[in-house]
């Protein structure tokens, strides 16, 4: 058995134990709503960890990419939302076609240019058998059309042949420090906007998919009809600092090794190639310590994390090792080729992560 | 023969033709200072272009990990300095042994529990097999002993046994508009301090080993035995906007699609998992488009880059192909596990990142 001093650092661990918490409580509170759950495999990326997912009774996949599903679908999972407003030329056609002969697939549209270049690199019976959501703006203005043009927009994507089943939103401005409530109502506004927007046009809208990891608990129930949390799964830094779960639901971390004390500073071999280089404008700094709640990362390069302490706090000594958690763990997970899989201290597994680096 | 336009993206471009000019120009300045160039090849991790690095006269290679140095000694390099202050516990002592077999090494220390750690790790044999050059800070306070410590520690590492032969810096603060020729006045003052401390007490100092890619073209002959620069061979937009390189030797560029106009946004496919997120506070934003100069990256998600133009400025069609310039080239370059190679706008061959994720 490797024990959890003898790995090679920085690595990411990950605690079984929080894991199936975090993957029980989030099945359980869409299941008390009646919402299916359909998680962001794009923060894991790991076949195990959705079968788990599933396995708590998860609808389905969410995923970003066409190369994530191809990965995915390798791996047995059948049920796939890439939702993302693809752009569909020649090859990637060709991709989907190969997806919808094993998977039951659905992706996103935000544009008329979008529909039908999606429709022309497929025939009809391939447009038959794919899902096509539209994506709608609920104020993170990011991609999505307003929730009043969703009418218009599906209606676009039907007359090129596509089978338009409802609309999607992902409220990516629930990423600031108290916006979660007000963010939950706006998102369930804009789908219901949309959802009229089609009926409006004799459209039927039987899917209305929403939900990030801040709004997920804030999502009423009847406002949508599936969610896709992603970040839950482990937490990280931004969630901590959000406020959306507490220390005890950090179920993975980036095991660090302290190798320098030059000038009074703390410095960990737990870089932005480990970590990721995410820092939003409201985080505290670039990650936290699970251990040490009052440190903070105050810089990061490529190997190498600056911590910064309170005046009168003791210091791990050179050599020792810490928890970091990440600011954003999808990106940290899209670094690493293994999760190293722990229960009681102990490294009792390793799991691949399946999909890293599949991001086109 | 792939077509530019075939490719899936975002996927990582390499300018061969600007990469050997850079190899070149690089290799001759270090030439006519009469430093040896080492160059860091944690920013290409590439096999392939690490021999045309040795191949225009690089004396060896700079790393920053002992895995990345397992790497290259893999495909057959055999001079490596890893300048981290590495701390060597028994896996990594056996490691290093390992490379010691197969490679002439270096390593950096930059504190004696450091050193003792390494030399307790090693026997008689391996310690002096094994060359140690001390890290020094010349002013970017990230790791690294003041100069005028650097005796006392070159006299702890003697003492524990292991072989100094000099000093080594990394002057990070060039990395800020304006700075670089002050910083590299510092880097060279700190090495000439250094490397009289170890002096002082009867130490000898055959290597002072400096540079960065901003500061590499303000070394003053005489001031370093050798430079370590690494950005040099793509360039990337921090770069730039650091004036270091004109836009003409940006060699490497991530191909992304333009995906959305949603809201009168452009949007493109290459989001933090393919760009790295990196944005210094002094940086313009996350990337910048080759094409376009004018245009911003003003914000960055996972699988989303939104580009700002100027109000007039005409903008590519939703399908339509960009290609960006990445704010630091090392960390896009550890996302991708391939370098697709261009010549006159055509794919000429695809080279594996060989390193990628060894980042331990």
């Amino acid at each position: 058995m490797t024990l959890l001093a003898e790995l090679a650092t920085p690595c990411l661990l990950v605690d079984l134990d929080r894991l199936e918490t975090n993957i029980a409580s989030m099945a359980g509170d869409a299941r008390l709503k009646g919402v299916a759950l359909r998680p962001h495999a794009k923060t894991h990326k790991s076949a195990q960890i959705a079968r788990l997912q599933l396995d708590a009774g998860a609808a389905g996949l969410t995923l970003a990419t066409v190369s994530e599903a191809e990965m995915f679908v390798g791996q047995g999972f059948t049920d796939i939302f890439i939702a993302y407003p693809l752009w569909v030329d020649a090859p990637k056609a060709d991709r989907l076609r190969a997806l919808l002969d094993t998977c039951t697939l659905a992706v996103g549209v935000d544009s008329a240019e979008g529909a039908r270049a999606l429709a022309a690199g497929l025939d009809a019976d391939d447009r038959q058998r794919l899902t096509v959501l539209v994506e709608v703006d609920s104020g993170h203005h990011r991609t999505g059309v307003p929730p009043e043009e969703a009418g218009l927009l599906a209606e676009q994507a039907t007359h090129a042949g596509l089978d338009v089943h409802g609309v999607f939103t992902f409220p990516g401005h629930s990423y600031s420090p108290g916006a979660r409530q007000q963010v939950a109502d706006q998102e369930a506004e804009a789908l219901a906007a949309a959802a009229a927007a089609l009926e409006d046009r004799g459209l039927r809208c039987p899917v209305r998919s929403g939900g990030s990891t801040p709004t997920a608990h804030s999502v009423g129930p009847g406002t949508m009809t599936e969610m896709r949390p992603g970040v839950y799964v482990f937490g990280d830094a931004q969630q901590l600092e959000l406020g959306t779960i507490g220390p005890d639901r950090i179920a993975l971390t980036c095991l660090a090794t302290v190798v320098s004390h030059a000038g009074g500073n703390t410095v960990l071999d737990s870089g932005s190639k480990a970590l990721g280089a995410d820092r939003a404008p409201w985080a505290s700094g670039y990650g936290r310590l699970l251990d040490h709640p009052d440190a903070r990362i105050s810089s990061l390069s490529e190997h190498h994390a600056v911590v910064t302490w309170p005046a009168d706090a003791p210091r791990p000594e050179v050599g020792s090792r810490v928890r970091v958690v990440p600011n954003h763990v999808c990106n940290a997970v899209n670094l690493a080729d293994t999760l190293v899989i722990c229960r009681d201290g102990e490294v009792r597994e390793r799991w691949p992560v399946t999909a890293r680096g599949a991001n086109t």
